[in-house]
């Protein structure tokens, strides 16, 4: 997965820049592979991240925009590729690379299958082009040229000796033509064409190119990686009557209120067996009785652990059948990854080695001083026995990968060694690149951007506490203007069974849409909790608390989906609209438009293509109704300054006709607090009228 | 030079984090040095230029500040140092590394002596520490912790072990104290204090400590490369007498002028034989004559080439006693590096290998179509034979360093490959680590940077085409306030035998003041054309021309030194001021202040112990006295907002008293263009006066 892990087969690669720094005369050095005649630099390639020591990372069809800067000493022309290729393949694809402005070049191309992809850059001298460059300078003037005219043959002869068949005697005739008595204006013509200067690109020598020092890797991922929305829900609450613990069979006859709402990915929460020793009770009572169900997160019990199944939810089969309906619904299941014990999982007594031996003989559970957490313990991953957990913990994913899964939900991946993330992923994608890994660290930033570094396809982010205009601004831009965008790829949940924000507490049903669109417009993938989210369950454990009343991390749960109030009807609008615009497939997009009206955001989206171009709007404000002037960035929305256009409402289907930059508009929170308009460019005149003219 | 050419014998270079890309559990894989507990993440470490493919430059005496992200997994504490060590020492210097905020670590280094540097980071977990603070937060609720302090004895009986003396016996001594049944608030006390902390960090194991997967390197030259006043002037032209060919000798007679305005390196163009074939007479006129003296830099003639001397300025002997006298009036003398040959040049005849050979027979002339330059030949880099070219250009300098010299200003060094540039200044500077190389390169900004980068001491900058405050404000802020600052030491240059500016041309007596000024107090290492400059030269070739007419490249000079508008008070006055005040010694406390008057700039440098602060203010226009309100950033020149503070005008000795941000400043260009202010911050109050209480 690292590029250092990758053998280069190119002949190129024994004239890499990095060997500049072994450059001696020869003579002085009988290294045979210095050469001082290089004269090309390449430096500043982007995106690179951290040196090259990470990959970039797309899905396929996504293309990937290669920069640099590259010169030379003097006054040569230069010329370049941008080298490319799938792991699988031997041979480089070479894209040329063209001129932007002060030294900087570009090239890009697409990814096509998913795996790993490598670039570099490689340059020359042309001297062929500097001849052409100059030759045109001096008819100019009107010099004598005969001399140039054969040092450009002696060019063109050294070309027609690489090249053969019709190309090798256009360029013999060419050179015969400049011999010295012979030259008319028509060669002069001739050899300062673009035909010539692309004849001579194919089979001139540039016998010192430069090769950038690295060849970097980009981690090509399948098209849900990029785009998809998420739905969490515990199975033992599927049941429809009260006190029953729901089954995976009770789960499938969820599926189609679930894929009816326009959801990808369907995310259980772990459905191993759980531990009885110091279970916990009903909003996570430490004192737990025979009735609590205990948390779905304290792993393993007498009858097995990470690879088992909790024998109230059913069967392999039943969930094997449960992942077949599902796709038949076209959705996948998530499920998830938490690499720890409870006191009673089979590990404690077969591999103490792999936990904290504490000098009273007992194992060491969970703790941040002073809160205990006895139901839980944590692997010791600075065990001797290390690398066997290593390979354990991998085959538990294998396991999984064998059932049907291919996305897993990381619990508190930044509690477990970065190193082990490093391995497990790279291990596991190398075999089944389609595999896909989401980050649930709520941590310190530079942790969660670590862990997306080092091979997390998405993460969790901030989104649930970024609120007010400014902090969603702030954060995105971040998100999705800087590097970080070529590694993390954010998850928004507007809430999950740990976090009901304050904002959802107290804002009410406005708060609700208004931060569910927020998720489903910012972010290419999203995901709520539910049936909690759309029910629009408030109540939290006490006040000033982000935990559920009567969470169901803890109990069983029994929901009404067909209550009058559901979001379901606008959660089904908003997945419906973000798979029909491609605009919404893609993060890195995001362009924010400043509103003169501090609770009124808006921003927009647009496709690869920039043929489909969406601008949402959202009052942040769950009580009141606001007005505004939005001042759009109108290059970014690809819209004309001097000619109307039309703004779609997709929520309402109302239309708008606006002209340049500045534009009202006015949200009530209580009916619809956000527009999420299509911009249609095209607007009909007169002109376009059949009779017309 | 490069980080790469260093063999590491330290042994965490074996756990290095690059190896994080060969991780496999041991059993997978047989390399024996991976190692899958290094917890500890070390990531975007500062200064690293390039990824560490080139060094930061210092000046003896000054100081590195290393910045790392530094984090691990979890909750546990974390250490870690700075390593550095010159590169004649085996053994690393350690810094302990301070926690700045947001996972930032910080620690500083001097380097106190000429040659190269190399530092790291390394880091490891804190076991003790982590152990002390959830000791004080179950201590804190009341916690029992008779099995915690089990777990601390041993911590602390292991480091015992390592320990030996009076430290073993303290430690071994704490340890039994915390047996079960023992522990009494002393012990508890005791075991949480920071001399507890101090010895464990001496003694504490961290088996798996992580290093940064590179070695950083720092050139260390001496001071005059960070700190210097150049004084360009042809020794030709230094004879008294009209018409006579100056002599070293009357070079020598000069040095007491040029010492006397304070000036620290005296900078001669090419001193070699000048070339007959096609020499230039006045005012660059193609068709020389006889009593053309010709261009220093077509060099080469049949007495000889680049280690001859021109037999019109004397001998050997003669130069090399120029230099003595330099050093006894405490200058330096720099010679030009111009590799490029008249068509006289002995290498012409003996190496026609190191020139292009036309299809005609001929060697190709410089050219820049459709301007010809044929009294110049080209080396010809892409020489098969460049390995001993290269071999000859080093002699070249090394010819001069045996005869004295320690600077060389290099002329044009964006005409030869980079790689040569990288190559001859290492191997220079490896034997010679006190010779300084100033690049001329008046060309794109990424070729100037590169240039720098790749081992150029110092470099000619765009300075003389800076003239508005936006354009000064910006082009310095580039310079001082970003990673350029660590490897780009700018010289600036308000002429220069090429570059007569319009300003100058048109601003008379004012822009010269102001523009010397603005040269020698916005960089530490500044130079000028002399007496060109005193003598405010001011007469273009022609109209829009930034030529010399009757350039002292083309012919002899005469000048009257003593004329009473020279500006030779001035320079003097400023030069002394330079050195007296040690803030104008370093570039990289430059500050710009805002002025609410776009014709005066402002700005500030202090030193690095902060004790000495200027402020110098500028009046941009020539023609007009302009004033305005200056907005001072306090915190840069130290000065609290609540306390009045005197200002002291290092030019004129007036005095101001001045309180908070906003302070009044008016100029008169025709009188003086600027304040160089002293900062005076401990002004005298009644309770200084002796008698007071």
């Amino acid at each position: 997965m690292k590029q250092s892990e990758k053998k280069s087969n190119s002949p190129a690669a024994a004239t890499s820049e990095k060997s500049l720094t072994k450059v001696r005369p020869s003579g002085d050095d009988d290294d045979p592979n210095v050469e001082g005649r290089r004269r090309v630099v390449i430096e500043g390639l982007r995106p690179e991240i951290d040196g090259g020591r990470f990959p970039i990372k797309r899905v396929v069809g996504q293309s990937v925009v290669v920069e640099a800067d590259v010169f030379t000493d003097g006054h040569d022309e230069i010329a370049g590729v941008i080298r490319y290729r799938h792991e699988r393949e031997d041979a480089w694809t070479e894209v040329p690379l063209m001129f932007v402005e002060n030294d900087r070049w570009r090239a890009s191309f697409e990814v096509r299958e998913q795996g790993l992809y490598y670039y570099t850059v490689t340059a020359w001298i042309d001297h062929f082009r500097s001849w052409q460059r100059d030759m045109r300078k001096r008819i100019a003037v009107g010099q004598e040229v005969t001399v140039e005219l054969l040092i450009g043959r002696d060019l063109i002869k050294g070309a027609a000796i690489r090249a053969d068949g019709a190309d090798a005697e256009r360029l013999n005739e060419i050179a015969t033509a400049m011999e010295q008595g012979k030259v008319r204006a028509g060669t002069l013509k001739t050899v300062l064409e673009q035909n010539l200067t692309d004849l001579m690109a194919r089979y001139a020598d540039h016998p010192w190119p430069t090769t950038y020092d690295k060849e970097l890797v980009v981690i090509v991922d399948r098209v849900r990686a990029g785009f998809g929305a998420w739905y969490e829900v515990f199975p033992r609450s599927c049941a429809k009557e009260p006190g029953r613990h729901g089954t995976f069979q009770d789960c499938e006859a969820r599926l189609p209120y679930v894929a009816g709402m326009g959801f990808d990915v369907l995310y259980l929460p772990p459905i191993h067996p759980i531990g009885r020793t110091f279970r916990k009770g009903k909003n996570n009572d430490p004192n737990g009785n025979s009735d609590s169900v205990g948390s779905p997160w304290a792993i393993g019990a007498a009858e097995g652990g990470h690879t088992a199944i909790h024998s109230d939810l059913g069967t392999p089969e039943d969930f094997r059948r449960l992942i077949g309906k599902a796709q038949e619904q076209g959705m996948e299941v998530a499920l998830d990854l938490a690499f720890q014990c409870s006191p009673d999982h089979p590990y404690v007594k077969h591999h103490p080695e792999w936990f904290v031996q504490r000098p009273d003989g007992t194992i060491q559970y969970a703790e941040n001083p002073p809160k205990k957490y006895q139901d839980i313990y944590p692997l010791n991953f600075e065990s001797d026995q290390w690398a066997p957990l290593w390979r354990e913990l991998k085959g538990i994913v294998v396991h999984w990968i064998d059932q049907g899964v291919r996305i897993f939900r990381v619990d508190n991946p930044h509690t477990k060694p970065f190193l082990f993330w490093d391995w497990l992923i790279a291990e596991v994608k190398r075999e089944h690149p389609d595999v896909l890994f989401l980050s649930e660290a709520f941590t310190r930033p530079k942790i969660m951007y670590r862990l997306a570094k080092l091979g997390f396809t998405q993460s969790y982010t901030y989104f649930a506490w970024r609120q007010t205009k400014s902090e969603l601004t702030q954060y995105f831009t971040e998100l999705t203007k800087t590097d970080v965008r070529e590694y993390f790829r954010p998850n928004l949940w507007p809430n999950t069974p740990d976090i009901l924000t304050e904002q959802l507490q107290h804002g009410g049903r406005a708060s609700f849409m208004a931060r569910f669109i927020l998720a489903a417009t910012l972010g290419a993938n999203y995901g709520i909790y539910g049936p909690a989210f759309e029910l629009m369950e408030q109540r939290p454990q006490k006040q000033g608390s982000e935990e559920y009343l009567d969470s169901e991390k803890y109990e069983l749960r029994v929901w009404d989906l067909d209550r009058r109030d559901s979001l379901k009807e606008l959660i089904c609008q908003v997945n419906r609209i973000r798979r029909e615009n491609v605009a919404f497939h893609n993060d890195q997009s995001l362009t924010f438009h400043h509103v003169d009206n501090e609770e009124l955001i808006a921003y927009s989206k647009r496709s690869a293509d920039g043929e489909n171009v969406t601008l949402t709007v959202v009052n942040l404000s769950p009580h009141y109704v606001h007005s505004g002037w939005v001042h759009l960035d109108l290059q970014a929305l690809g819209v004309r300054a001097d000619k109307p256009f039309q703004v779609m409402d997709l929520l309402t289907k109302a239309y708008y006709t606006w002209e340049g930059p500045r534009n009202y508009v006015q949200l009530d929170p209580h009916s619809m607090p956000a527009h999420i308009f299509l911009i249609r460019r095209d607007l009909r005149t007169e002109h376009d009228f059949d009779y017309f003219v």
